[in-house]
């Protein structure tokens, strides 16, 4: 049970801050291609974003094709003096191993490869097909890594069944949620303009602020939805309004504010523009002029729930863990988004906490408990 | 007649820009001393600002004391280039003299000035006593000016019966307007402090956004008043409301706006934040921080409208002007309003149109008219 320790000291000796990588995915190409493994090294490029490398590693042609996706790029150690040990060390004590992405996720990597040795010498793996989506830039832009990743597997022809994402989504302790789906993220300017003047004229000028306070108070105080079975109720927070007028005197002539709104599957970004419209519409305008701008592009949400490996991922944990499972669709976006759009989709990995933290560090008995679900799992989908 | 003429044409040639002098003072001294007049410059300093030149010019011991206030520094040209003559050149064209502070007020200075030989020669003058108090920074951070200059006469033991202010009240047409009173003005800023997070996750953070834009709305609707027979009504303007948060994925902590309150006789300072911190509290604070701050100092509000004196400038006007001039309260601050606090106070000049604009310039034959009005006012306020 050693090799996913193994993989996980030489992963996060490799310093690959996003988007460097540091020899990281060769490391995992080094292991994969003994287990016979076909890797591609795919470095993309371009759309506003800096090059960035990623592996796909798959395995067989036939049965039921699983797609396990991660990544090895790091966000920045932060405070470096602030560690007890160096970041990128790989330091043990007392079974816990340090290091910038023993969390989030050279861990779930390394989990993942290590559970597969087991499955090829018995062969179990030749009962379908198993692919690894390893992306080099999660963590940033993610212009350049999984979402061309896929496009690419797409254009050879390759087709998934079913995608497990390695991040670390346990919550409190080991298996105690497994994520489904996602909810969607949109966020969105609104800017209002009015027309400057002196504030003891205000007859010359029109001020565009109450128009803009009383937006904000209007999204503020609105309700999208109370959720459903498998997302909690949309949101939708402000998160800076902004004027920028230094002088105390002067009615300022433009205001904007900018919002996010986590949206579950009852909305999509043309529903949600157009909520925000009828939002806007409902505050008297006064003369003033309202844009509303959505940035693009907007992350869908999606949900799993409905797929049987989604249940057996669910089994599988259950027998490692001390809990039941919850199914979760809470929390910030991942690349299971740009999975979605392919196959159904859950992430299961570690607990989470301690993640783009000073002194992110794992317990090491934890990161074979996960080589032992990811084994279990992969055997079980397989056969299914 | 062309005494006016004369001295605002020198003024002009004055490069005066707040706090620079260049002469202009002692123009008056030279033009004053043989009248009679007693002549103090006066350099004030310190209070966070710069040394400023002023002048108190004083002829006469008993009967009643009129005090003319004016000042001789100008705002900045802008844009030097715009200007059709040189700013600072005085050239005339057409009956007009152009440059920086023709109109506001350099005309004024020069008016009243040119009125009091007439008046000297004559032995009308010294029917009572006749001052001027002449600043070198109105336009600017007026901390060493006007204050301390009438703190210092009162300080010599001198006491005035009426204040004459020489800024241009008229509004579109020779004597349309004489104002006998302004405004107060009150600035403040309101901080509502919460708790950061991420967008993702609100139950751990707590936006104060909803607070701060329900607070900008409650104000923005407010009504203080409908204002009474001399002023306006009471009013409240939002100038910036400020987050300057970047992160497009992050609750931020803390908001801030800035307002300021142009307020009539009815209100006071107290009266003012007492009826912010009531607008404050009928806003749910949701748990958030709110913060009230007054700007210090707060101009008060002054009417002059019972002063006899003011009549009597209303009908001299009146016989000088084809119109009949109406007494307002309106627009920006003065010097009138330090000057309240030692005796009633109005201001007559000429139309204020084209001050601090490029292209600055002043019909003539309107100084040369606002010369009259002095001479008979000065004439009519020393007789009663």
């Amino acid at each position: 049970m050693s090799q996913a320790l193994d993989l996980l000291r030489d992963l996060i000796r490799c310093k690959s801050v996003t988007p460097a990588n540091d020899g990281a995915l060769e490391i995992l190409q080094d292991f994969l291609t003994p287990l016979g493994f076909e890797c591609h090294m795919l470095t993309f490029e371009g759309d506003g974003s800096y090059p960035v490398q990623n592996l796909f590693a798959t395995r067989g042609t036939g049965g039921r094709h699983l797609l396990f996706a991660g990544h090895t790029d790091v966000v920045p150690v932060g405070d470096e003096a602030a560690w007890t040990h160096d970041p990128f060390s790989a330091d043990e004590l007392d079974g816990v191993m340090w290091g910038r992405g023993a969390v989030d996720m050279k861990s779930g990597v390394a989990a993942f490869c290590a559970a597969l040795p087991e499955l090829v010498e018995s062969g179990e793996a030749d009962k379908g097909t198993i692919s690894l989506l390893i992306t080099g830039d999660e963590e940033s832009d993610a212009v350049n890594g999984t979402v061309k990743a896929l496009q690419w597997a797409k254009e050879q022809g390759y087709q998934f069944d079913f995608g497990l994402v390695g991040e670390p989504s346990s919550a409190e302790e080991f298996g105690d949620v497994v994520k489904i789906g996602r909810r969607g993220s949109l966020s969105f300017t609104i800017t209002v303009t009015g027309t400057q003047g002196h504030v003891a004229y205000p007859h010359k000028a029109n001020n565009p602020l109450p128009v803009l306070s009383k937006i904000a108070a209007q999204l503020s105080d609105a309700t999208l939805d109370e959720g459903n079975e498998n997302f909690q109720a949309t949101n939708l927070e402000l998160t800076t309004i902004d004027v920028g007028n230094k002088a105390g005197n002067v009615i300022p002539a433009r205001g904007s504010m900018h919002g996010n709104i986590r949206f579950n599957d009852i909305w999509d970004a043309f529903k949600l523009e157009y909520w925000l419209g009828q939002q806007i519409l409902a505050v008297p305008a006064n003369g003033c002029d309202v844009e509303l701008k959505i940035h693009h592009p907007v992350s869908r949400s999606f949900v799993s729930n409905d797929s049987a490996d989604v249940d057996l991922l669910i089994e599988t944990v259950q027998k490692h863990a001390n809990i039941t499972p919850i199914r979760s669709t809470g929390g910030g976006t991942s690349d299971a988004r740009f999975i979605a759009d392919y196959c159904p989709v859950a992430e299961f990995g570690l607990v989470g906490k301690g993640m783009h933290q000073v002194d992110e560090q794992v317990p090491m008995a934890m990161v074979e408990r996960l080589q032992s679900v990811y084994t279990d799992y992969v055997r079980a989908f397989l056969e299914s």
